[in-house]
């Protein structure tokens, strides 16, 4: 099955009601209104509606979406339905950080491997992982690794996403807040920590703003 | 001015085109078309056309937006034109790593304390920022401080946004792979990691998928 021209935003959305599906298949619950799983992952329900119209029809009047058969389309639709192998380039305080993040195997992701270029840290040993040396970062076509995570500093992030696409990695988490170009057939997904949390002012009442200068 | 009813999505993509703005001004750059602002930031045009729409006219037909007007406009509709003093909680990996993130300046955001339970960390510094004790998480309200970014642990978190809401915080950042529950004049958006590197391999062809099991 392929789908064409679905929206980014589309795509973005779909873990979000993924998980929103697993949280209440764990319940106990089999079937979910487009109302309930709206309540819970906090998206309008006609944009949930509208989103899964995209790919068929998952729903049933009066019934709602089976939850199971609901989450494993999506888990197809996304290319989750396989177990997915990630690099992580960077173990600085940020790289530590994501090895240890919890809640990756919940969409079928796996850190299998790390890099750095710091002499100090190669050959150590963090969560399981064992830190290789960056200038072997061609050994993951072997290892059937195909997505990386990049936590190095801004001003190595470009360099870093050059070597990973010439290793054959299609698919890039950047950490660094800046752009970085890749191919066209390479995605990158930049997230910019500031900018999320440059979305909480907004909801702040100007009555318990603090205002200053 | 009130804005109501604007939709969460548009609230998220105002910092993404606040950027691609600020990126254009630092080129020289004194008008952008929708077009040229939608190839910077990978969102449709329309999209943003619609979104811009909510808070008024800022376009001329065959100029474009006025980039120094629309950054400055998008500013006070994200009440980022004041500077906003955030809290760190937390102070592990990730908080380490968050207090030495570069790019908060852009968007007027700074952390300006970090709190911390363990006795290890509790006075040392870190970026510029001396640990306190989580214990005196109530001092924050007379230090203007209305913002946090919570890093702890899952099972910590719940408890953690309490004591900040109890303090004051009405928006909190949340890494922790989990829902928090708050009062409704709080706004909580939680970062999922794991969530932002599930929608990489959707774009990923299925001829260069690694297949598994």
């Amino acid at each position: 099955m392929r789908y064409h021209k679905i929206p980014d935003e589309t795509v973005r959305r779909l873990p979000v009601y993924l998980r929103g599906l697993m949280v209440s298949a764990n319940q106990g619950n089999r079937y979910i209104s487009s109302l309930s799983l709206a309540d819970s992952v906090g998206v309008d329900s006609w944009q949930i509606r509208k989103d899964f119209s995209y790919f068929g029809d998952f729903g049933t009047r009066g019934v709602g979406y089976d939850i199971e058969r609901l989450a494993r389309e999506s888990k197809k639709i996304l290319r989750l339905d396989v177990i997915r192998r990630a690099v992580l380039v960077g173990v600085g305080d940020l790289g530590s950080a994501l090895l240890a993040y919890p809640g990756f195997d919940v969409y079928g992701l796996d850190i299998v491997a790390a890099f750095d270029i710091d002499p100090h840290k190669i050959g150590r040993t963090a969560n399981g992982v064992t830190i290789e040396d960056f200038a072997r970062i061609d050994t993951v076509t072997e290892r059937e690794i195909n997505l990386a995570i990049v936590a190095v500093p801004r001003t190595a992030a470009q360099l870093a996403v050059v070597k990973l696409v010439a290793a054959g990695i299609k698919g890039v988490l950047n950490f660094a807040p800046c752009k970085v170009s890749v191919p066209k057939r390479v995605k990158v997904i930049t997230l910019d920590i500031a900018m999320e949390l440059a979305r909480l002012p907004y909801y702040i009442p100007r009555s318990s703003r603090v205002e200053e200068g």
